[in-house]
């Protein structure tokens, strides 16, 4: 692809003008919408709206004249089409990993005498520490790892929950939900799948994997901002014997009668917890609504064939870099990691060209194509920059003390 | 008190001017900010910087130039002196629920064999529903409640936590925090306190007390807005003994270096779980900022003085109401509760007055005097229209269908 060619293509993208939904700095190729969305245009107004507009005009009464209280089902309806299951099947609260240690311990609670976490070393730590957390507090219950080929057929008469990350946070790597789903039930098991770094950038099927639980992430891709609210998912068919840890008064059946006993809410309110985060909630409701009117199959596609292309240039024009993520875009999320040896060194010499991925530890460096704003030229635009620094050995001089400062 | 007397004392008052720190809508007497504290002026500021100028400009690195990461233990500075404590002790993090959540499994966990969360029945709902939740979940536990009186002489040799609401939400009454811990130490048992109702309004000393754990809310007299963030603390002394049970990635000893094993971090920092909600964060920076430079003993003589105005206006000029508070200033946070056999009805019909109180089932009404913004002119004028609704029973003829709409 030549930088014309990239052009065209960005010009025959009938997604090209989602682009306008955000607000982008100038001269920033952003490739980190996998970590931290970006900004909304909307964002700013809503936000402003929900403390000026209603907080202060409004006080305590906006509760129920602005609808505050129905936030974590509103942002639950907006979100559940991006993960293809029924708005009464998700909820929004708390955060990811608070979350996941709702449902592990429903999940595992539910799982009667099966004592087992079954998960792959390397998931996202939080999911790793939370596992770690639930097995320390439940009697019996221990975490195993094995590595992603192997989960399916680790899978047994003792595995209470598969806990898995959908799209792998540092890889990419796409797991099989159907079938990894189809493996846990033949087994008794129950699958609770992290969509953080799916949820707005791959298909993902809940409904039609016959999915059992899942969390995700309000900042990546839903472009919810820094420490957006996070939700939950759990097959209808599952929620009266989920019942979560966490026992707050929003989750209660009847939070404002304030009785001394605790009775869960019917379906997927039990899952809330404190009193919802109101502005928060309302700049994540702005960013939901960047996927509005969107042809999701076509958005989707358009994310693969950025991360195709991205990782074609590379191989092609630079030198040193090691795809660590499947070429084969269907077993992708939306971005690509590469290893190099110098990875923090040059993730830093990128950023202060412009180009702004992110390190992770020890070598890698990911490249995020959230398909709603990155287009065609930026992604020849971002290897152009790669191309030159690393031709240059634009980022070996203080190299060492880079890798110094971050250990 | 007349009105003119009551003008005279906020003429006079050396923290009337404090009110100019927030926007109060005309025409509304706000005693309702036990409940969610009045805006700000300098939020929406703060908030729209850290929207547009931090996360739309900078996106990603936000992290670093912008202190995001530090927001937890930043806030958690300006809450320390508000409570009697030094600022390596508290910390910002989640909700009030899931707070209390965390330091009851991390008490009752330290505490061994012993087997009983004692509580006193009809304390804040969410506090008793978690109870009850940690008890579902560890092993021998239980939960005991006895009437508030009664406490310091049920806190025996079993006793593992004894978790109590310093002030009391319905009624305003408020524990003795030195007497009570004393008493638990003497027992060899742990006290967590719930400071919602404390924090900003009354004098709270938890080192004076040797107190053990807290948690506190950001939304009423800290003035962080709708969900805010809370906070917990944890004695220096305690902290290393105490394991929080949500062992998210932000409280692990090297979030960043993405291990696979969970290791707590040092200090308080052990107890936040997932990454921290940076706008609420920042409009609660803001809120705990309208303390800066206010002398504290002060501001909470002030509360108790309108508590107590409050009290004799109505009992000299209003029928039918009877006191749920204590008489006593300092043995009252800084709102009163008033029963009246109509309480509903009556509410809504302050309310269309523009007194905004709220209503507690079954027949409470609170009045909330968060003396950064409430006068005592504002005290006057509200008993005058409390006073003129009871006296044209302006209330009556939907009391019926109001009744009926709340249950």
């Amino acid at each position: 692809m030549t930088r014309d060619e990239a052009r065209a293509r960005d010009a025959a993208d009938p997604l090209r003008e989602l682009r306008d939904r955000f607000e982008l700095p100038e001269s920033t190729i952003y490739l980190d919408g996998n970590s931290l969305g970006a900004l909304p245009r909307a964002t700013a107004a809503r936000v402003a709206q929900a403390v000026t507009g209603e907080w202060g005009r409004d006080l305590i009464a906006s509760w129920n004249t602005h609808g505050w209280i129905d936030l974590p089902t509103r942002l639950a309806a907006g979100i559940a089409p991006l993960i293809g299951t029924a708005a009464d099947e998700v909820i929004v609260a708390d955060s990811t990993s608070v979350n996941l240690f709702k449902l592990l311990v429903a999940g595992c609670t539910a799982q009667g005498e099966r004592g087992t976490i079954l998960t792959e070393p390397g998931n996202f730590p939080t999911d790793l520490y939370v596992a770690d957390g639930v097995a320390r507090l439940l009697p019996g219950r221990r975490v195993r790892t094995v590595p992603a080929g192997d989960i399916a057929a680790a899978i047994d008469g003792d595995t209470a929950v598969v806990l898995l990350t959908h799209v792998h946070y540092k890889s990419g790597a796409m797991h099989d939900m159907a079938a990894l789903t189809a493996a846990a039930h033949a087994q008794g098991a129950l699958v609770l799948w992290d969509l953080s770094h799916s949820t707005g950038a791959v298909p993902v099927d809940l409904a039609g994997c016959d999915a059992d639980m899942a969390v995700g992430c309000g900042s990546k891709y839903l472009n919810g901002g820094p420490g957006a609210p996070a939700f939950l998912y759990a097959a209808r068919r599952l929620q009266e014997s989920l019942r979560s840890p966490l026992t707050g008064w929003m989750g209660h059946a009847a939070p404002f009668a304030f009785g001394d006993d605790y009775a869960p809410a019917d379906g997927m309110k039990r899952f809330l917890c404190g009193t919802p985060p109101v502005r928060a909630m309302a700049a994540l409701e702005a960013g939901i609504a960047t996927f509005d009117g969107v042809d999701l199959a076509a958005l989707f596609a358009k994310g693969r064939a950025l991360g195709d292309a991205f990782i074609a240039l590379v191989e092609a024009r630079c030198d040193g870099l090691t795809l660590l993520s499947p070429r084969d875009a269907t077993a992708r999320g939306s971005h690509v990691s590469f290893a190099h040896p110098d990875a923090y060194a040059l993730c830093q010499a990128l950023i202060a060209r412009g180009v702004v991925g992110d390190f992770r530890a020890p070598d890698a460096i990911r490249f995020g194509f959230a398909p709603l704003y990155v287009g065609f030229e930026d992604v020849w635009n971002a290897v152009e920059i790669l191309r030159d620094i690393l031709a240059t050995s634009a980022w070996d001089d203080d190299s060492f003390w880079v890798r110094a400062a971050v250990t």
